[in-house]
């Protein structure tokens, strides 16, 4: 189960993870008294990239998919982490609605395994599950095949003044899975009777990456303050642009600008740290329109040249985050690979490496051709070795991964916190 | 990893996973409300014993001990469990004293890998933890050799009159893993300013074995009605007798009344299932002194035969409980076994089998001789296999036990809160 990891082993990264590991107590004491003060979203995965001199997040999702990636080994503690989850938010809660993404639904097979992974662990957490179709054109109930060969039964929603449900099914809480790209449906407004989780706010029609980054930021600080260390170890540098034009000639002026200030900063930081690396940024839209778009810059000079491809890969892109590039210097056998971690309410239930065999250091490896690779957090059982050497075990390695997850999971919650748009109602 | 279990499988057990399966959300759903009313012991191991037709709780230790028998893969979730523990009774922690068994730390080299193994877990979950020597005589620090190598050092206490520490460390919490048979020491009475976890009165000195079967009783009724089953099938039937002198000649007068009405309330109960075993009692000491003086009884007219016997071996025993034996007909391999279900805050974190070779079905498997096979939990992943035949599948075997075990606590709860002292300072 253990992936072969080649990691490029440079000193700031094994300095951060002896560190962590010494501070482990102090870590955890940390986390819990932020969860005392801020409320952790319920379910999370966050995308980490090691460059063997700095580690830090570049996506946090709100509505993971891909559980069913994580091991077998792992659902005891998913379960766990659900019990003492809905424990908090509703514990006579009886039912819950799932609302599955409606396009992933209907034509991704590994979705349908993903969901039934969430219906085992919420079932097993004592709960009745059952899924709702987020497309409100399903009027029937509509059995789905998954790869395995087992059903999931996808049931048209009853909406009424108040509520929401399914025939003979008034669910206490409903989890929604669709990132809500599209803007916030209908169906899931003025619902104050249930449990909606997350919030709409967190759907990506409203969120903002550079938002989150933001929150990231301030949780980055505070972090690297309780262990002495520079945040720019963790935290990637960033900046935005507004209201982009990608078609006219003085559209990029903006981008051009932020990304040759950008680049200055961050080859201040690597002669800082003696870092024989040419920098880059990556430009790419600033709402969820994830995967499109991306493009990666190593000189402000490119960016002309760039446009017109730009102008095709990023269309109808209007708000930019230029974001400090943080390639990933790990691998599993030979392709390139970056830790994805799970978690579901404050706690870690497991992770996996997604590896892309065609990507280069500097790209995502999200999209077509990718694979998956469970992260040996069962067999290390993600638990730290104190003693063992910084760098030689895949454990600390794992724990150390899990701490920066949490940062991300914590940066989300200041971040639905400073967004909520009823936020004001509850002072 | 999974031991080769050889269990009767007749009805009522089949009969009883199958409905425990079927009820699984309703069941994880009752126990999340009964703890809404009632606080689990911080931790616990119960011995179960599986007839085949009847499966029940024969021990419930609030001072578990052997937690290094649990399989590594179990860890994690440990940890978890007690990151939830540690966040509801004291977020703010940073120091836990933990005080071992004074008598087992000097002579069993296995507690220490137990001790080592609780230290870890409470580290990881964010604690500073170290080791305070109940024997007051110890007035140096102590290095302990563990049998993998490890050093762990035992400090003498300091007291002061509203707290106990050690040398430099003012812990929030101290945990006891002494059973405190021999009674409450008066080091640990009055801290009125820290969590003292379990609380004294659940102490051996003090508890009642007879105390905690009767809200053993309360809450397997309330749960076969959950079930519409009958409680009998987990519930161990049970008489007490106040002052027994063993040495006199009618000193045994009440035993043997209760022996005989015992012997025929569990005939009548084989009678009604179709069961042909002989049913037999076991008679043993009502308070914690546990091994010693357990009497296996077939025939009320054998007590008089004992007596000499039971003279020798209950020697200062006074208080007895007469309760129905329930036979184990689990083998691991040839010999007997008993599954032990190890649970932290509300979570069955793992658990293993106690075999002995040399012991027969009607016998008690504590003592010498005996020794330990985790519990498949970690292959199994301790979660049930819907679908799945029922006898056919380790994970639903233990996840039926995980539940007993969950009983058990929860009887724990009810008898503590019925056993403070201090209870009324609360209403």
């Amino acid at each position: 189960m253990v992936p072969h990891l080649v990691t490029a082993l440079t000193g700031p990264i094994n300095e951060l993870e002896a560190r962590i590991l010494d501070s482990l107590p102090a870590i955890e004491r940390w986390f819990r008294l932020e969860w005392m003060e801020h409320t952790p979203p319920f379910y999370c995965a966050v995308d980490l990239r090691n460059s063997g001199f700095k580690l830090a997040p570049v996506d946090t999702s709100l509505y993971p998919t891909a559980f069913n990636h994580l091991t077998p080994e792992m659902l005891p503690l998913a379960v766990q982490a659900a019990m003492a989850a809905i424990e908090k938010i509703c514990p006579e809660a009886k039912n819950l609605l799932l609302l599955p993404d409606s396009a992933l639904v209907q034509r991704n097979p590994f979705y349908l395994g993903h969901l039934q992974r969430l219906v085992r662990i919420f079932s097993q957490a004592g709960l009745n599950v059952r899924l709702g179709a987020l497309d409100l054109r399903i009027d029937q109930p509509q059995t789905l095949r998954a790869p395995d060969g087992g059903e999931l039964l996808l049931e048209p929603l009853l909406r009424t003044p108040r509520r929401l449900g399914l025939k003979d099914f008034d669910p206490c809480t409903i989890l929604v899975n669709d990132d809500l790209v599209a803007g916030t449906p209908a169906v899931l407004e003025n619902l104050h009777e249930q449990y909606l989780l997350p919030p709409l706010h967190a759907g990506w029609g409203l969120r903002r990456k550079s938002r989150h980054f933001q929150s990231y930021e301030d949780v980055a600080k505070k972090f690297a303050k309780l262990l002495g260390m520079d945040p720019w170890l963790i935290n990637p540098m960033y900046a935005t642009c507004g209201e982009v034009d990608f078609s006219s000639p003085g559209g990029l002026d903006c981008v051009q600008a932020n990304v040759d200030a950008l680049l200055t900063k961050i080859r201040r930081k690597y002669k800082e740290y003696g870092i024989n690396e040419r920098p880059f940024v990556v430009v790419k839209s600033d709402d969820g329109h994830h995967g499109a778009g991306i493009i990666t810059v190593r000189d402000a000079r490119e960016l002309p040249d760039l446009q017109q491809r730009c102008a095709d890969k990023a269309a109808g892109v209007t708000e930019v985050i230029i974001q400090e590039g943080v390639a990933t210097y790990e691998r599993v056998h030979e392709a390139m690979a970056e830790p994805v971690v799970y978690m579901i309410d404050r706690y870690v239930v497991g992770g996996f490496y997604r590896v892309h065999a065609e990507r280069g250091v500097d790209e995502s490896l999200s999209g077509p051709g990718g694979r998956f690779v469970p992260l040996a957090f069962a067999d290390g059982h993600q638990l730290p070795r104190p003693g063992d050497k910084p760098g030689v075990s895949a454990p600390n390695r794992f724990y150390m991964y899990g701490v920066i997850g949490r940062l991300a999971m914590l940066a989300a919650s200041y971040e639905l916190e400073a967004t909520d748009p009823d936020a004001e109602t509850y002072e």
